[in-house]
């Protein structure tokens, strides 16, 4: 036996031993910063790969295996802690390498700040590109107690930055009057509390498109992921969540990147939301990435 | 920055200053001394104070902001460790005061027996009051192991002190024989197991009623709430609760005062019952005080 | 008061004080040591007990009370820690026991390894039996990584032993690709990701026969039973459980024994799990026993 | 194997399986509705069985093995919930039961409360007794909020009983003003902060007397006992309470009874808190029970 | 009753009703967005708080009671998330506005960061200050990965503005070989790894001059205190802190202001850390505040 | 920046991106199915690496910077689950590559049987060995329950392949009859209950010797490390750990290789078990790899 390989324990299961040979990278964002409620996320990252061990590598949902998918786990980034801008930068630099060699960037957060400099990085590969967001929180104010930079911004920021009308929120359930104002007047999308029946009608509206697709754990109600930082009661099922990735993974929609974020570990003494989460990435990896 | 005033952390989130400006009392009762299992219900009010920093203030359920409600978060009454009967008399009193002020009380467990004076005191304002009942558990014992003051038979007692007619008990699973035949020989309304469903039936037949609420968190699977102390399984979701306050909401009831009781923090350290019982609090504000 | 008896804290609720007068023996098989995720279910019986004290004696589900059913907690049998062989030996002469005396074995796990030798133990008075098998996971497996004893493996050997065709599982959501194609090919019967459903279906076809059940806890959704060690997202609610436990009970069908498995308490603060199972195991005990 | 048999799981290690073979009974008081600050302790004797479970039997501190006593686990005394009058007049009964036979009661808490009709059921047959008491707290209160029965005040009342100046506390560093004026100036023993050290000068001075010892687990430091109702911040070491527990055996008192109170597993998911009191009791049991 | 005043529940135990007839005033910082590790310390003071409840009003210790000083917890201060300049700012003028009119500020953290502005502000008023710091990490970064602001260099920066030879540091084991370096070489003091016997030294060194008192929870060891951001094992036990706290009051310093920071109730659901954090937090009041 | 590399959040802090240019191969070993009470050492490797996260990586104690040693973490080695001599077989094999290529192999365990295969690989490289064992229990069984191989039984084993006179243990508390009268009469070295003050004394007798150091985490009170499977009261402090460490390393020993085993994170929620070990991992890190 080999010590100087990827064993157990280090990464996502099935993880190949280098990026070259892989088409898709998975990495973390481990940033927590900008959190209102109960911080905690940059530890969500490391769980999701630990939790990965339980996993079956095959799933009757796709009928497809792992194995089926060249990935590389490329660890974390080293963010700079309580730095909103530079861990932005860090980000978005990271991203744009992914792009440019040509591979699939699938990130785990951390905090949603971090999708706001991933789309900056996509924005300017793909111009016309789609953002579809599954969340409970709206995310769409200009600005947190003062501070532009918040996990309560990056919807609104990206809408700035790619149309209004290009952004579809799936399962919104809690924001200030303004976002839901905003929502309605902007020309984006938003379905509240719901994610698959609304998801179902959308998705041929966007047929051929390419997309990028974010996740807010919280989207699920706190009963099916307790450990993240603003648990939002009256949520969907990960039944629901199961089948709306399916979905997407059925559809003619092309894909271009994903994220999952907001898992945070302290919150969850039982693991079931880092168990979940790493179920959901499996059933990303099988069913989006090409 | 003044330091002499009800900053965040002491108080329920936009909670007035002062009782005198204030059309609503929102107040504790740290009491769990006759629970039968697991104890705890004690610190219930005061976690879900602190989870109300999670919250929005605004509700996209009943597009309302908390600011259009004006409350007062009065802290706890400082009940006697393990006396029933004098802890019962102080939460009589204290209510009473309330109701002679011409204000809403919103109360909040602390244990189901807390509704007992509560309900006695209301009795004496409102001869013709109706009440309905929330709950996993049928609480109509006529006493408990020889205690006539336990967690099990405060509606047994309603139902003699305002009339059986009068009651209306939604989501029970839980109980004796003997209170399930009470139930259905007695005059009451019991529905079993569904709250959303037959509540829709049952409030048109209220129409213009003066109605007190109470809500025992158990109602919820313990997958919602396991912060509690005689968990259930087989409950509703935290979806169907908050439908079922929105429909109470958007009837014309006349509701004179609620409660919602039974939050355990010890048994859940993922803090969400306490996050869902925030929110359940904020949804009552917003729809049953005017 | 007498100090030689059983007194509450140590068995089951309404335990008899001797197996002599009891028709159902409740038993715990506090194995896991081929578990493959997160090990201790070798706590899972007795907080199942510990938590059967905060039940309420009579269902109004069954519309019966404990005291109708004659039965006896024996405890746990001392199974050899780290020794696979030897524990299944020693279950499956301890049933063949009960058996020959004419009482209905209920068991309660450990992993789901220990319902291989059951089935072998009864086997040899049933030559006729059916199966029926409600789980997240196939475990039709015919070895773990090597080991033929494996909690993935048992429910292939019950094909073996008694004919994929007796054999009817439900609930499945996770496990090898060969396993479902297992499945399909070898005349037994598979219901993906539903239970109750299906087996409305599946029930007439099993008319009079004499079938054991065993349930694994992991078929709940994580959310409902977060303390398990495999858990698996996307399962189904206690409701859907319940109801499938009354189901069986209603039909027509010679039910024989029973198992309820892969209670882990250790990654359950909330006791949740136990107080779920320790209500599975009432409904199990009003409704299955005769 | 048979299965009518006290097996594991069920009792406390090594357990006789009858109370007629046996010179000790083991048996728990699941009482804790006079606590004031944090209740649960009703769950501790069920748990140190449970963690007996993870104990050697022989012991290097007393070089001696459970064998060699022959005790009778006897379970809980099944307690009315919330009746403190009840609860107490049950112990004294079921104590006085185990002294007319001639036996060694072992108690296990439970709140502090038990030892009080505990010590009522000794003085009748020990009139000239002495009274050991290990506590971070001095529970000399007369009344705690108005109540006479309460967990603050068994020492109290026991002074009264038998005589302040045959009642010597160790360790206490909690207590209103007046209990500790009363320590001073009513004759009784109290050394503060220290157990081991006051202990090795005391125990002379009882030689050959018969001595009573509680033991409320609070004593240690909340480091080595989190599990508890009112932890005590500056408390000994588990090191120090096993060093105390052997210079009482190598003493020459003779030790007619003992107990362990205020186990509350709930505030300790690392289940130090019981397996540390399981070898106390091992350590009782070998050292003080003949 | 009346419900206009401030019950128990909201603030610390026997807080007085209004800042004007207090001496004086308790107040949380409810920051943790630059901590390097492990986040939460927001919810210290809230939690503090809540375990005061458990504590006596009467300390052994002090021989003194709680109604003896005139405090008023002023709840936490509203800082903004993820802003630490302007939180820094927020908290200097709080602190100032206390000096401003001669009460003593009791500051509850968060993360250590807090500690700098409010020395700001005593410096502004005493040019003389000395500063003891008692702690597991030296603190004394010039920056931590690029910020100044970080909770790795408060001290570090009060050394430079009130001069490091007023700077006297305990308990320390944690850093970077840069600040043991700077400790030595910059004229201030610093103990490894031990408090009470060197402070027992450098005391009468500092008799009659002004002192600010800082302590990290995180000097404890982690068994008795696990519920802290960057635990450290090797620590003092509560005793040694306990000890240390009333060798200050007993000095004849004059200590003009103190805080106590960086307890983290997410990692601990033991709640042991605030339980001794309040204790702390009494001894404080009763030995240091006149 | 590149991304295939290895970042944070996969390997122990500072580890070499290479084996090549390490002298040190830091590894896990995730195995725990022999263990009789609590199960869950398999994830202690990956936690310890998380926790290290939170480490400085200078240490005060050895004056020295983790950059002064070049190790690779190498991750876990695939253990097959529930096979006790298949893993063991991998173990030797996987230690004997590691001293093939002349580099010092540092283990995490998993429990304390994996030490068995490591000293099979050591004794054919060492003849002269000399083995140092800090533990709670004396792990000197022939046999557990009819298992040879188990976690009770490596030490005996290795007194059986190097003589009982060149093993040494320190700490013991825990253990039959059979393991103390074992150690008394083989000729090897027990400590009982003590580590520093003998070590102390027996090192000088080691001087110049090839010694393989084990430390079970036990060894620690539950107070210091309660996330392990078999805690035993009465240990000693991380204090007393972390000098017994510093006086091995400033020692004249030649230390050839060491682990440190039975961390099991499911029973630690506060994570100061894994938080301590990995300060543990460092100071052996700078203190003995050369």
């Amino acid at each position: 036996m080999r010590f100087d390989e990827a064993y157990s324990g280090k990464v996502f299961i099935m993880s190949r031993p280098t990026a070259e040979e892989s088409d898709v990278i998975l990495f973390g964002m481990p940033m927590d910063w900008t959190v209102s409620f109960r911080p905690g996320s940059r530890f969500g990252p490391n769980r999701i790969r630990e939790a990965s061990l339980g996993l079956e590598e095959y799933s009757p949902y796709a009928d497809k295996h792992l194995e089926e998918v060249a990935y590389f786990d490329a660890g974390d980034i080293p963010l700079p802690f309580g730095n909103p801008q530079r861990s932005i930068d860090m980000i978005q630099d990271y991203v744009t390498t992914i792009l440019d060699q040509g591979k699939f960037p699938l990130g785990m957060g951390g905090e949603h700040l971090v999708t706001w400099p991933i789309i900056q990085a996509f924005h300017e590969k793909y111009s016309d590109m789609a953002f579809i967001h599954i969340d409970a929180h709206a995310d769409l104010r200009e600005e947190y107690e003062g501070e532009a930079l918040s996990h309560s911004t990056p919807v609104r920021k990206i809408c700035e930055l790619i149309g209004p009308e290009n952004v579809y929120s799936f399962g919104i359930r809690s924001g200030m009057r303004e976002e839901f104002q905003y929502a309605k007047e902007s020309g984006m999308h938003m379905s509240k509390f719901e994610v698959a029946e609304p998801l179902k009608k959308v998705l041929p509206t966007l047929s051929g498109r390419n997309v990028y697709v974010t996740i807010d754990i919280d989207v699920l109600d706190p009963a099916y992921a307790p450990g993240t930082g603003t648990a939002e009661a009256g949520g969907i099922s990960s039944k629901e969540l199961l089948e709306s990735i399916r979905m997407i993974a059925d559809s003619d929609l092309n894909i271009i990147g994903a994220d999952l974020v907001e898992v945070a570990p302290a919150y969850d003494p039982s693991e079931q939301t880092q168990i979940t989460a790493s179920k959901m990435i499996r059933e990303i990896l099988l069913g989006w990435t090409k």
